[in-house]
């Protein structure tokens, strides 16, 4: 490695240790102090660069690249307000455990504290929401300096994929000459010779990070309690990236089927969709899982969860559910819960679960159907009670049976509402598919209304801090990563949030069809007791806009539809089947797609109320 | 004060000391956890609240307001990302020393890294952005408690316009029911008659911070340093909001008219423009000054303070300035400078002032002036060479010559340069005005171009971090504090990057002339050796865009009109008889506004040095 300057060497060094330590991309906002790094990754050959022009918009899109791929995407911005800027997608990084490298270029430490243009505190800028922040050296060509850098990159990245995974912060100070200028004597031609110049052949220094496994006393414990239960349970929640791509679908309904015990399977689990799910989850045809198809994977219990008896014993995975009844079962269900937690973690904030099992949800699951193969001995047989899963699946049918109407064409020219939609989105989204879901209403109705389904859906959505910003440039990171098509739902008030993200839809060149739910603003409000208080409601918790998306979309250049609710399934097809990006703007009225949910959820409960009278 | 609850009476007492304390504004971006401040602060007759959907956008807003007023402006959101969306705006409001406080709400602390939706680690968020960090105590009808949340209220209020000024940071947590609902025994009907209860009449505790001024022994030697200098100078360069209302231009203009010291005021210093403006400095007629009119403020420095000779004696207030020339000039003068910052903070990056006076800018500036008067003894009596203040005169006349013809119709309509809009933006300004610019090549062009003026001007700038974010919300943050009209001149990065920000002219109903230099990409580039680096230069670094603003208006119910920069003067001009909002927008080619501009300043460099070859 030769430079015409030391800070020319700086970014090329660490764009060569990054790449050999397997980036693959890096998000860069225009800035000067980062010239350097800018240079270096947009010269490597091996690093795809996406250029953004709003930081905050740059980081999300970094994160929604990492959270589909599991792999780290590396972020570049100048100094000063620029690298604030990247602070909510940290966060989000942070809490939904997602690999993000994060390179702030600073200025160097003289100019710290001085008044010097641009230069702010950038020294732990993130505070904890990093697993490691490190500053690197000052640019010189100097063997151990070089080493270190090297091997700071390589650590870093390392870092980015740790147990758990995060953001890695490292701030990088430069002083001038920025570009690639010839300084002569800056690097002497030999220095390209030694070890720090050439580096090694693959990456500098390798990090084996061991997997936490349980011992097998401890799985046969947990072994016998899951096997001994009479009414076991499954529950599996929002999956951190590592897990999605970690984790065997199939060996999780194995597991389930051989305890008796159903998975209840957030959207976000990556144990709703797929190949693992039977007929009698999918229920695809009339049948619908009546009769005797197996049904592992349930989807709808959101409405009907605390209907049915308590589990006794719980096996939980992933972050805590996105539905609050289901999170209210098992609070109140007196349970031995396992909470299986790869980074040791807490993530459940009833604080009724009473096992933390620190160990890789799939050698948990490994072990436990090891542990429960026939030539195991001793042999733990499960107990559960027969009835048990097909009190699930009776409810399971009479949810679907409920929203498949309420879907209907005709049901929903007269009492549209929004959940209709989310439920189309999924079923009718290619195979395979990634689909990305705002938070706010458009997770939740995904939670209640998206059924359980036999294609390759990766659905996704910013479920660690669960903010409305930076949605759709989550969107498109996500679908840069691979050539699957991708479907971002959204509702208004995230639109307008991160309209800059849909400038990547050109820069970055991914298209996507763009679900817009417009009910004109905050409608998520209308399930909470503030409603009632008007004033201040909905000036300040609904604040409709009025915003008409049209000319936003015309801005970005994007190609926009208003759609019935009706009419949503046809163009929602059509616009899958067209290239280029399309917004399918679908107007509702919040409050009366907030009854209408009601009203359903009330139906399925009288229906199991009805068979369930004489229950357990 | 009662309440139905603690959480709704732990808002309502916060709200009220806040109003007690002086607090007029708050921006509120929507959210559930933060409910209680909300529905305080709406309720509350004597705080505006501005509703923002984009915690950065009000953010920024809020900075706006009280870098314009120097009072202090609240904030507001939920918990999650929307507090890390504040960041940008909160580490401007540090380096800018603008009076924020920011109010985030959170989870209480059984909830906190358990998983809880939207639960993010906020103690600290800012790090040493803020000047103080603080948690509110849980809610509870505590009269201790109570005493303490309104002694905390207070305090915050103060610190915020503390030495210096800045941001604080409050953490609220909040327990449900978060809205104003009736929770029996919570708030008992006694605990309004104790002083916790009702509060005191005024503000619960009063934060006398004392001035700092110098000793009488200390004013003495400066004093006579400067009436000593041969080549005097004062550099005010950007003032903190504190400053520009407490420094009187007139008594700096009779102090530097006593020393005998050219004033060069940066744009955003406050002695710009002003009835403190002599003809002889605004040259408003042919005459420009010549002949014995009196001049004492100087603008067009930054062409030719590099021709002039050094000045032996500095007096500079503000941050740094501006002028790249202005610094260096001031770098290699082996002067004796004194640096006023009432902070003692060190703002001045190449380390070559030797005395900083930590003390308050307009008791220093009296303290020199009662030194210098005749009936005090001993009597310190400028020595001044009386050609130094000729020359500066005789440069400044010719800047401003070769300004004007450049600025000609006949010229733009052959030459255009981005540089003539600021010009006629000030030079056009309604008297009085607030003109807010956008950070890179629009604060620089109004360094060089903005002539100094006998009006009321508010120029103003996010020249803390000088960071393009945030620009349009603070503009219309700035506005919406007056009456006075108001005029935003931005590039197209600004304007995209905070595009969000728009929707303050609809939701806080401000208006104002937005001036749009349409430059596609990031002009600054070309004034950097990057620019001879292709590629990346062009995809990186100047990252042409291809945006067409008119639907971007469009979508915020703006009027657009594209305007040639020749008819800039008279578009400019009646948009400012218009109501509403409108956006001008003029194209350049950044490339040939940059050497335009290089080649203005060698213009006024020859003319000066036709007269200096023989100069001291």
């Amino acid at each position: 490695m030769t430079a015409p300057n030391r800070a020319t060497l700086w970014g090329r060094v660490l764009a060569d240790e990054l790449a050999k330590g397997g980036l693959e991309a890096v998000c860069i906002a225009p800035g000067s102090r980062s010239t350097p790094l800018t240079v270096a990754f947009a010269a490597h050959p091996d690093i795809d660069v996406y250029s953004h022009l709003d930081e905050r918009a740059a980081a999300y899109f970094a994160l929604g690249r990492a959270r589909r791929t599991g792999e780290p995407t590396a972020l570049v911005c100048t100094s000063g307000t620029a690298a604030a800027n990247f602070h909510p997608a940290v966060v989000e990084a942070d809490q939904a455990r997602v690999p993000l490298l994060v390179l702030t270029a600073d200025r160097p430490p003289e100019l710290r504290d001085s008044g010097a243009n641009q230069t702010v505190d950038q020294v732990k800028l993130y505070g904890d929401a990093v697993r490691w922040y490190s500053e690197l050296p000052e640019p010189e060509a100097d063997e151990r300096k070089v080493r270190s850098l090297r091997t700071t990159a390589a650590r870093a990245l390392a870092e980015t994929t740790g147990v758990p995974p995060g953001p890695v912060h490292l701030n990088c100070p430069f002083r001038k000459p920025l570009e690639p200028t010839e300084v002569p004597g800056d690097v002497p031609e030999s220095f390209s010779d030694g070890l720090a110049g050439r580096g090694r052949d693959g990456v500098f220094v390798e990090t084996d990070a061991g997997d936490r496994t349980l011992e097998d006393d401890r799985i046969r414990t947990v072994t016998r309690a899951l096997a001994d239960a009479e009414r076991p349970l499954i529950v599996a929640g929002p999956a951190d990236p590592a897990d999605l791509s970690a984790l065997d679908p199939a060996a999780v309904t194995d597991l389930a089927d051989r305890l008796g015990a159903p998975v209840l399977a957030d959207p976000l689990s990556g144990l709703r969709f797929g190949s693992h799910v039977g007929s009698g989850d999918a229920g695809e045809d009339g049948n619908d899982g009546d009769g005797d198809a197996t049904r592992t994977i349930y989807g709808g219990y959101d409405t009907y969860v605390r209907e049915l008896p308590a589990p006794d014993v719980v096996l939980r995975f992933g972050a805590s559910p996105t539905s609050k009844p289901l999170r209210h079962a098992l609070r109140d269900a007196d349970a031995t819960q396992f909470l299986v937690d790869p980074a040791g973690a807490w993530r459940e904030a009833t604080f009724t679960a009473t096992d933390l099992l620190a160990a890789e949800p799939a050698t948990v699951v490994d072990g436990l159907l090891a542990a429960l193969r026939p030539d195991h001995s001793p042999n733990p047989r499960a107990t559960t009670d027969d009835a048990w899963r097909a009190r699930f699946d009776a409810a399971e049918r009479r949810h679907w049976e409920v929203c498949d109407h309420a879907c209907s064409t005709e049901a929903l020219a007269s009492e549209p509402f929004e959940g209709a939609v989310l439920a189309s989105v999924v079923a009718n989204a290619p195979d395979p598919a990634t689909v990305f879901v705002s938070n706010s209403m458009p997770i939740r109705d995904a939670d209640r209304f998206a059924r359980p389904r036999d294609a390759d859906l990766t659905v996704l959505a910013n479920r660690g801090a669960s903010g409305i910003d930076g949605i759709a440039s989550t969107a498109l990171g996500a679908g840069s990563a691979t050539d699957d098509p991708l479907v971002l739902v959204t509702g208004d008030l995230a639109f307008y949030h991160d309209s800059n993200g849909l400038l990547a839809v050109d820069r970055c060149d991914v298209d996507a069809t763009i679900v817009l739910l417009d009910n004109d603003g905050g409608g998520i409000f209308h399930e909470l007791p503030i409603e009632e208080f008007e004033p201040p409601f909905t000036d300040q918790f609904k604040t409709p806009h009025g915003l008409e998306f049209d000319a936003l979309a015309d801005f970005y250049d994007l190609e926009f539809e208003r759609v019935e609710p009706a009419g949503f399934a046809d163009a929602y097809r059509e616009s899958l089947e067209t290239t280029g990006t399309q917004v399918l703007s679908v107007e509702f009225d919040s409050e009366a797609s907030h009854r209408r949910r009601e009203s359903l959820e009330e139906r399925v409960r009288d229906a199991i109320g009805e068979h369930t009278t004489n229950g357990m």
